[in-house]
């Protein structure tokens, strides 16, 4: 299951010198195609509490592994975080851009310490690598 | 009224060697059958918009006092603190856990500041101690 | 477009001696009146996620401007900052209060450093000098 | 065995706008007549090595609990911190008035993390509550 | 009243790209010619002492308000702050660009405090919104 | 009445290139003499406590009012602090050397933001200067 | 040699609440009369270079020492602080009100390591505890 | 090419428990294999200095790629930091565990500025998915 | 001469996983027996005022050296630091366990900086170790 | 040009044994023999106004190069920062003594950022190499 | 064996008031000599790299312990830091001088925190102090 | 003597747009001719400890003065600053670019305050001041 956070709606149309000019719609059907023996479930939301919910949802699920792209939430939930440490699916944290050659305040993230990975400055390909994760 | 913040819902199921095996919709009964006298309302959400306006709410309909226990949300959330600090009925910030014994990042609270009084470590029955203290 | 964050809802009610009785519907009225020229809309939540969503929207419906008052979610929501970085509508940041004037935590905006220009202190007549600035 | 530190004598003489007039010793009065099937001991002291030594002293007589205000020397006491946990009495930490709303050098508190829990903010019932908390 | 502080006389000549090319006399003109009701004095000076001169006199004639720029006195002058406390004609701070966008030394003023409100980031326009804020 | 601090009975024999090879109680003599319409009690302890008991019982006997060397509790003592802010009769502090001018340590004094006015710096005639203060 | 530094013409006049009716000509007045073996002269300024010329001024005029009420300056000029430890003649800092007892900035003194002593917290008598230092 | 920086010889006996009984050449052998379409080089050293020598040979000799674990050099140094910056081989940062949920000092990474991409937490699977990276 | 300081007389019934079962007063039997040639004296003290007054002392009974273990006092007591600088017997701070492997407010020692050596986390043999100090 | 900051006058006779014991105006003649070829105005001003007021004069003289020692103004002054970055005239910073070898606040130089060049530590011959600097 | 590091091959000829007049190799012999029954093998290096080398080889010849003075890089290397905690053989960090009574950045330790014990401040006999640990 | 740090080797190659594109020996020979009637050595490393060596080594071979560009370890290396205290050959501490002008944790030198002088910010010529700082 892929969960990405606020503002990852826009991709594809937002500053995409830096993002690319792709959406994220487009590259998950190409994503599926190439992981074909993967069933890979998509949820993208602004609302905080939505993301909890969903994480709380996808442990209930049995999904084998979620790959999160919390945005802006990274730096700020520690609710989000404490949902992580409690559920038992493992988690992958996943960054488009390199975080840490931005602001300051993107370069802590709350996540990092309860997810079991960390994959960042990939572009989209930080999504496929995480898939590939989870079939080593 | 009780208000329970984000992944409280999961009391029960989650890391229970630290919150025990009762889920809160089981010790919410005992608490009922024990404080009689009292009307208790529950409320959990695991939106930060939403325990604003139940917090509003709670005002409108002239609860005598709220027990609020954001979760995560304790650490982050400026605009549950301007709530808290706008409405006229008192608010007591409980905790199960010593959140003082815990990470570095919990020592802070943005809402002890604005509420009547803290209760923290006593497990479930930090609620119960909230209850008395309305009662006396 | 003006979006009014957590809490303004309780204009008028909430701390008088420091916000004024009057609530921000009736001010809404005067403004319109005022600036009868200008089309104005307006929306107030409690939710971060809801005001993300407003911003997106505000720039597919082509809106001139966008004034915002985000409340708490000023010093705490990377999320919100990176929407309106995202976004090409101009933002205005507007306070009621002078926040420099206040609690030390509530000296720092996340979002100043992305908005075009700020205006705090000038009680409701913020919104109305945000307005000029479009005018001129 | 209640143990109070220091400046706790002045109790009804000082700051009686936050404090209130009522004595320590009045107050223990009615304590004991509300929970007469507690033996409750009482010890105040200004002297910080004094409190250690009772505190020991506690521990051997086999007291059921400790109920600690340990005033000024709850945010500077390394040595006070390291006896409750030496000693195997539940301490439980209690603060008449809401330490978190007042100076910013009250907000850190040496001893939280060792007590069994923290009660703070309820005026003189906050011992009450501490003796409803051994009683649960 | 307005008083520009140090080195805004090499506006329209200094860094163009950033503060445009008019320079502050002629913008002067301008302001002079679209609120011809107002009668405004102005001022500027790379001396701090001179600012804190000129900011008594104008409560000593009895103007309306003040509007100032302190250019980089206002992140580092402790004098010019007490000065603005001490008087009773209210003043504006404003400011040119945003400075909440530019280096992080400059996200700090130490006048904000103590005047009655702020302005930043509307180019020159900022001194006629400061204007309307007395209008109002 | 004079309150000196921790180590301060080592007056004379200690670090005699800075405090000078007078003892304290030498120079009491002095200043006795010097001051002959007062009557000046005098205290020394290294103990917390009893520096806390003794400001205690100096508002219970009327003394006029106190003059404060605490030594090292100066920058550790809550308690002190307390209890100076408790009691209704005035304190000034007193340093023997300039404190500001030895270690960063000593730059901060938890007692300053309490006590009634601080001289430093003058060596034994600091003391004779706080007297003066009460004679005006 | 009496200097006083930006605003300092303000008093009598200024939040006389917490400096008094008095303005500090009348009080130079008084001054000289209870000191009349001493010659006092006096200068004030809002400009800190002027300080700094009247302090090397008062070193080559052979004054026998320096009352130097810095106002706002005593937090934010190094050279200032230079200016003192360069010269000779000693100087004596002074503040008529607690600046300890006042906001978190006023705390740090820049120029207290390279003063002779520090008398802060009389009013205005800290100006005669000055002068009986001189004497003394 | 693969670059392992200090004490990563010591991989497969040292701390087993987190790093896994494997050793590293081992590890090389299957990954060769994996990738049998890569020609693989490998260095280790435990010289600050060998590991900048050999990431400016990995540019002259035109390698597509550098895989790079500085081991505890990631958190100090600077030079390591110009060197990858300075080179135009892009380097991937990678990390055998999860670096942001041990000590305090081992969050923070100098180099994950300068580097493309950066991969935590999945034990030797991680320069697996660093290779992946070069694939895609 | 040893000193110890708070809860040392705990030796051998608390927390014994980290400080064994042997109390202080059979090892000090021990110790004697090791080094016959030395005559030691022991004081054990909760009290901050003790520890002063008992180093004092021990200056003027010339004692050869002083074995200083002040327990919590070592990171918040500043008048056993003068103390220690104050008098001219040198003073070797020991510590049964390595503070510095333990939390971080453990970390600060106040006595370092004026003590004549450090010998820490060698259980009671770092008594042993101090003495041979002497010895050499 | 030569500009000299805040009790750059008093050399020669302040801290001779820092500064050594000649004066700048005569190590000025020294200099203009030596760099005959040059024509070297020089300013001194204890007035942070004034040198802001020359430096901007200075560019419109059409200097070829400024070489300012702001003194204290150099930890300071934004104002003068600012200066320094308006003007197009090249400005290169100098020190008489290694400012980094003396008190922390003196490590900091808020003009280094927008000056050419830094020349520290060589007493007066620092000026001279900063005319070697522009001759090639 | 003992390993020290950079500069450590200078004493005897460097800053000898602190140090004292004896090389570290006339020093070896005499600490031979007085324990003759040890073997002692000796290493210095300003090499980071070959301190580490050292260190993992020193495991694998099983030497009973390592006494380490790793000089200047005592407060910057984490790789060091690593390597101590990845060997099994025990290692006793050991300084000359006092490091807690000189500069501020060298009060903190990487090392100390996986050093089995900590001997500092009794010039060169610290090393027979360590030698002694492992005697006893 | 002049000695280069980590990557100066990849002068005229590496990011041209700063650094320029003449290599280090190109320039060495323009500086050799320029300045004859010195005998310069020249000694570049990326190796931390063998700078150590070099330095060690300059002051016994009596060189007159180092000139050190230390590259990446000039904010990392309190060896080298050991080094430099430690020999008494004068050290003048050289950057090409502004050090002050870029990156935060390029303003902290350790070495400064053990050096002669600083120069930086003059492009490769730098050097040439330098040597002129030797020929005055």
């Amino acid at each position: 299951m892929i969960i990405n956070g606020p503002n990852l709606n826009l991709l594809g149309t937002r500053e995409t010198n830096i993002y690319g000019d792709q959406t994220f719609e487009d590259f998950l059907e190409d994503l599926k195609e190439g992981y074909f023996d993967f069933s890979i479930a998509y949820f993208q939301s602004n609302h905080e509490g939505e993301i909890i919910d969903k994480l709380q949802e996808a442990e209930k699920k049995n999904y084998k592994g979620i790959i999160l792209n919390a945005g802006g939430f990274t730096h700020t939930s520690v609710a989000i975080r404490d949902c992580v440490a409690a559920i038992k699916t493992p988690v992958i944290e996943v960054h488009i851009s390199n975080i840490y050659a931005r602001e300051e305040f993107r370069h802590k993230s709350l996540l990092s310490g309860v997810c079991k990975g960390i994959i960042a400055g990939f572009g989209l390909e930080s999504y496929a690598l995480a898939l590939d994760s989870f079939a080593e």
